[in-house]
């Protein structure tokens, strides 16, 4: 168990790819590039997925399904995009497979089922919503169309990792169409807050909201807001992003409107999405050398009771305690399990929830039953006391908000300790190499200077802070005139 | 609106299609025999979703997802499984498009993107899952494995129509594993009546409980029960199965574990599955000619709220009141939606919430401020009555009640008073032709007389009725000896 983890400081990539497996979150199936999430994995996206949503429907969206596949003439309808994604797209050229006539009981692709056009397993949906949307608007009165959809995508991706780059990944997409500019560039932004305000009160991962430069917008484009957030390593991971797209859909789709004076225009639209890639921001933030630590927000357990007995009238015992506490506990909203399991020793049970990350673990033994105490264990400081039974319902829940924040707090901490304001390209590269973390500097705001930067540091730029003030400065690299700093990093 | 949908006597068929579209629930897209789900039918999807979720839950059941991919070799490996769904299944062969020489703009396959294995989009998870589970499955500590996937597959069905049969559609899929052939049958027979609990009490559409004749079972499987519904035309739909699959995967994906008395032995195994089928099973039970009738607990809305009013003033009377009733009737936990658009008349409004089969309509007028009333307005009945204000929310919660109830009853009499016990084929034909419904009748067993019942008359055995005693006689067809009364329908 978490004895054979390798640590942090050892090799943080290896700690990662171990962590994920030995916690049960996710592991490689028999598909390049694809994984497999496990129950312990996806109860935690399932959270992620219930708050996403409800917050989406807060905010006017619903929730509509579109085809998996799209075809070849509507993919690369809007240029940019099909170009973005042409490279790392699984196509589809044959509906039928027939007996293979060389190899009994074996198969192979029917030659005569070949398709007349070749389909697209959506990287993303833009195309084959937009093609849809053409016979949704018609007028003014049809806007803003908000929807929202939960789906598989695959990006056929060369390196992969789990939760971090994977060939097929699970997320949410939403598309937007709206009558006038403004309004479509309100709509993205409030959804990149949606997504920061998720992270930070919901996964207690702080972010930085920004948008990108023109060289890492998505493809098809006009303003890419995102959030930034920044792992336990010193790189930078984009946790999600919202995308104005002006009118290019529309004009690619030809989805045009009756304005109320009468006239036809061009719809404008947005785009925004966050993934499993979350699961692994979430794993990077906050977990240890031991493994997991789970925001009591995301936890699939909250709480685990561990009964340590010797015999059977023991454990009876044992369990009346755990049964009135896991009532008291669940009326007041929270997640409780009762680890009985004959099958494992109280150890073994330590050690799995320490890796799996359960917020407090409760332990009952003989002398608790004695003193009407039990002994609280706190997963993310690792502390423990024996605490009496009395009240130990509000207790539990005033120490799982504890935790909600001190993780958000110690995340905040080490951002704030790994910000660095640099003026010069040398020190760029000394902070960028000895220290790591987000790098505030001034840039000329040109393509060539960005580029030239991530091909000798191999950090690119993060963002452009919503929230920073104008300051003029000289370009870290060139030298030239910049009016405000941005955030570079070496990123996942 | 609905004075433009056919009729169900006229042409069901037709009907159906144009419910379908009309009520926005659905429609077809681009790419053939794929739909999109449209907000309002993927509102009522999620309503199934979350109670059948719940259901699997307290059942045992944990999520997981599984790749959408599977490659040939794996989906080859159990035979029967492998060319019950050989035909339909579509291919990926290529992961890169590059830039069209001969056409500017265009993109083209990259011929020397060929993927060196093919990769079959799941039909079905069986080969991905039951590979994975090699891995997760040693002792019987590992047993029993309880897990569900939500999931989208991909069948590429030559005749398509909305929700009852698409190329690509939305399910779910359990797979468990299981010590013994007794447990694994167990939970074969208990997702299926879990299946029936949710169709009956929640969709209100009444099932019978049976198992698949070997020619109509699943394939792969060594018993398939089922729950089969009867739709207004007469016409059986299969809503739902449940596979018991021996260890036949187990043996394919060599899954062996270590029992209890340190033996090695294959596990035993089940599947089971519903899809967006059951949103045409639930169209086609309760629909009328003015549109959807919805059960209640499946509504996006239970109620809605029109105003009526001529002026500024009356209307913000009635949204006063209005807003009353809604938080009124939330507290009571019932979905209510106050329809303010001004871009609509209230005729319009009555015809749109008519057609989209909102369970309650209140509307609210001048009149009706006057003497602290409403106009209250049943769906299913098309009945309405003026009643007063006080205790509405009490009255509200009962006729839903009431309505839930009501739905089901009138399918059941339906189904009643269509289930024809036969004794000879003349009899046989006659129903079927000038009645439909299900057929009760006598079977001798044999694949071959099925084949030339359906052969002749295009009714199929629906399943062998769980629930009927055994009763001698002779068979319908070739008049040999039977045991048992089957149930015979045409089917969707």
């Amino acid at each position: 168990m978490s004895k054979n983890l390798t640590s942090r400081s050892e090799d943080y990539s290896k700690w990662y790819n171990e962590l994920v497996i030995k916690a049960d979150m996710a592991e490689n199936s028999a598909v390049r590039g694809c994984m497999v999430i496990k129950p312990y994995g996806y109860a935690i996206w399932e959270k992620m997925q219930a708050e996403l949503d409800r917050m989406f429907k807060e905010t006017g969206h619903q929730n509509a399904y579109f085809p998996l596949f799209v075809p070849k003439s509507l993919f690369e309808a809007e240029e940019k995009n099909a170009k973005g994604f042409a490279k790392e797209c699984a196509i589809v050229t044959h509906y039928r497979l027939e007996n293979d006539p060389d190899n009994e009981g074996k198969l192979r692709v029917d030659p005569t089922s070949k398709l007349e056009e070749e389909l697209i397993v959506r990287p993303t949906s833009e195309a084959i919503i937009w093609h849809t949307y053409k016979g949704w608007i018609q007028s003014y009165r049809d806007l803003p169309l908000l929807i929202n959809q939960w789906a598989n995508v695959v990006r056929w991706e060369m390196r992969t990792r789990l939760f971090l780059r994977t060939a097929e990944f699970l997320w949410q997409e939403g598309h937007t169409a709206h009558e006038t500019r403004k309004e479509a560039m309100v709509e993205a932004e409030l959804m990149n807050n949606v997504y920061a305000e998720f992270a930070e009160n919901f996964m207690a991962i702080p972010v930085i909201k920004g948008i990108k430069t023109e060289s890492e917008r998505f493809a098809g484009a006009e303003e890419t807001f995102c959030i930034e957030a920044l792992m336990q390593d010193g790189k930078a991971l984009q946790a999600g992003t919202s995308h104005f797209l002006g009118q290019n859909f529309a004009k690619a789709f030809d989805v045009k409107f009756t304005n109320k004076e009468g006239k036809q225009d061009y719809v404008w639209a947005t785009s925004w999405g966050v993934s499993t890639r979350l699961m692994g921001a979430l794993i990077m933030t906050h977990s240890d050398d031991k493994g997991l630590v789970l925001p009591p927000n995301l936890a699939p357990n909250q709480v685990v009771i561990v009964p340590i007995y010797r015999n059977d009238e023991q454990l009876e015992e044992i369990t009346n305690v755990a049964n009135n506490l896991m009532s008291e506990l669940r009326t007041k909203g929270i997640s409780v399990k009762f680890d009985n399991r004959t099958t494992f020793r109280p150890g073994a049970k330590f050690a799995q929830h320490e890796l799996q990350g359960v917020p407090l673990r409760i332990a009952i033994g003989p002398k608790d039953l004695e003193n009407g105490t039990v002994e609280l264990a706190r997963r993310d400081t690792l502390s423990k006391e024996v605490i009496n039974l009395d009240n130990l319902g509000d207790k539990v829940k005033d120490l799982l908000k504890e935790i909600q924040n001190s993780l958000f707090q110690k995340a905040l901490d080490f951002r704030a300790s790994h910000t660095t304001r640099v003026d010069t390209f040398d020190e760029f590269k000394d902070v960028l190499e000895n220290k790591g973390g987000f790098i505030s500097a001034h840039w000329d705001g040109t393509s060539e200077t960005e580029d030239k930067i991530k091909e000798l540091t191999k950090a690119s730029i993060r963002c452009i802070p919503l929230d920073v003030k104008e300051e003029t400065g000289k370009c870290v690299f060139t030298g030239n005139p910049s009016k405000q700093r941005v955030l570079f990093a070496k990123a996942y």
